[in-house]
């Protein structure tokens, strides 16, 4: 079986943890989020791709979810004794590595697509690791600090600010010029199952779909589409959603997020048992929908979120 | 009083320190070489100006000579998890920063001169430290490897294979092209006394040397240019420097080195006291000659070479 799956981060990697334990000989190609990218002292610093990495290859930091194990910061706190910013980024030393070996081979002309392939064949992920495109995409959040509209990086919006004003906006810069990297057309049309992870609906699964060509080919691949709800009882399982959500005009609650995809995009849905009272409103909507447990607690739970996922998608074939 | 130095690495780094005690009212420059610089992960490296930063600065792995201390090797290894290399060329975690800074503010424009007086605001290292050119100029070494001539990068003849062949000649490729960094020519025209530290004649002191305009603003100071040994007793105190100056035909000896830069540029030079013998050479010459000791065993000792220096200086100029 061919299962293509979008991912963000956190999120993402942890139910492809699942999805590869819940379904072993499958055929797996992650399409990640590159929205997120930040040039970073002159080094292009990939946080999806790399956690998806990190997490599926064994070298990931599992309290914190992202960035690698085993961590020390010697070359931040040089970076802060030289008085060079921005020090609300937290790299670590192993995963400046990773940055540096990145930064040297698109400096010598690789597309990000080639990079991140061979940056996998050492973390050997087990999946196919796809940037969502090639071509520089980055996520603006418009804010109101001190009475005055900024657009800030998301980064910028997530880590330095924590989320902590409203985001008035969320603007994918450069998406509409970008096309999908190399294999991620081929691997939509072959697919027999997309899968949307519980990651966030608008800064990583929308911003993928935001990629001309992306959400056309998985209408048109005529193949179950199957996603997770990120919200649980009206607020994220993780992260900020609900700020995303809001700035795009979409209610904090399962049922919206599925209809914000919308029925011409998306054929089931899960929401959490604590949702049960959304399944009619999805369903209405013209979307399968399902309450089961959705807490990534462990990787048996995830494991057993992934078979719900796919169960569903054959009843939709069906 | 107003000291121009031209320095290579460790024996030009532990003079300045030794300089700088025994003078410590003097306005001291630094002209430092550049040859040695090289480009690993697409990061811009710059040993010999580094180990005169770290030097001065308090940075310095005191019992190697280069390198910072306290340091740790996490981005090497990973580089190597990688298979990037090369892996001879050790860089630690926290010299990794100062490349990373160095490589950032050259993408963004800055000229090494800019970026080396940015790094030095940080270190402070009491001296104006100058590349000798903001272009780029690579030493290479001729050398025939299994039967075939081949032009390497000078630190992989001195790193990789530890000056362990002859080399066969040695070529500071860009030099002609390359023009003094800003504020060279001023510095030398401006000067009281030039000193040559003990660095290396032929890939450390010859390559700034070869940067045109120095060597002929050095003989128009019309000041006392006076340099130490780096011969003592017939062999180099460090490295392999007989091996550079077979290269270019010069004797391993302490007279062969003062009359290799000569008379029209050197005016006096000091021997070690082991080399008493070569003083009447190097008078006869036309080049001013004290034995003095020249091992820079603790500062103390660099502080009474730099003394002796001085003071043929001004024998010199008396």
């Amino acid at each position: 079986m061919r299962i293509v799956v979008l991912a963000g981060g956190i999120g993402g990697a942890r139910f492809l943890r699942g999805l590869k334990a819940a379904a072993p000989d499958a055929d797996i190609t992650v399409i990640g989020n590159t929205g997120d990218d930040i040039h970073l002292f002159g080094l292009k610093v990939c946080p999806d791709l790399d956690t998806v990495m990190y997490t599926l290859g064994g070298g990931i930091n599992e309290e914190q979810g992202w960035g690698r194990t085993d961590e020390t910061f010697q070359v931040k706190d040089e970076l802060k004794a030289y008085g060079v910013g921005p020090d609300w980024f937290g790299l670590g030393d192993r995963d400046f590595a990773t940055h540096i070996v990145r930064t040297q081979m698109l400096g010598a002309g690789y597309p990000l697509s080639a990079v991140t392939e061979a940056l996998c064949e050492r973390w050997q992920p087990g999946v196919r690791l796809l940037p969502m495109t090639d071509d520089r995409v980055e996520t603006h959040v418009a804010v109101d600090l001190d009475g005055e509209r900024r657009a800030v990086h998301f980064q910028e919006y997530w880590v330095r600010l924590r989320a902590s004003v409203d985001a008035l906006a969320v603007v994918p810069v450069g998406a509409e010029q970008s096309k999908p990297a190399p294999g991620v057309l081929e691997a939509l049309a072959e697919a027999d199952v997309v899968l949307f992870p519980p990651s966030n609906p608008v800064v990583s699964i929308g911003t993928i779909l935001a990629v001309p060509g992306i959400r056309e080919a998985i209408a048109e691949a005529g193949v179950p589409v199957v996603g997770l709800s990120p919200i649980v009882g009206g607020a994220p399982v993780r992260g900020m959603a609900d700020k995303m959500l809001s700035a795009i005009g979409v209610e904090t609650a399962a049922a919206a997020v599925a209809e914000h995809y919308g029925s011409g995009l998306l054929d089931g849905w899960l929401v959490d048992s604590a949702d049960t009272g959304a399944v009619a409103e999805v369903e209405a909507a013209g979307i399968r929908c399902r309450a089961v447990p959705l807490m990534m607690t462990d990787l048996d739970a995830t494991a057993a979120m992934a078979r719900e996922a796919l169960a569903l998608a054959e009843e939709v074939r069906a």
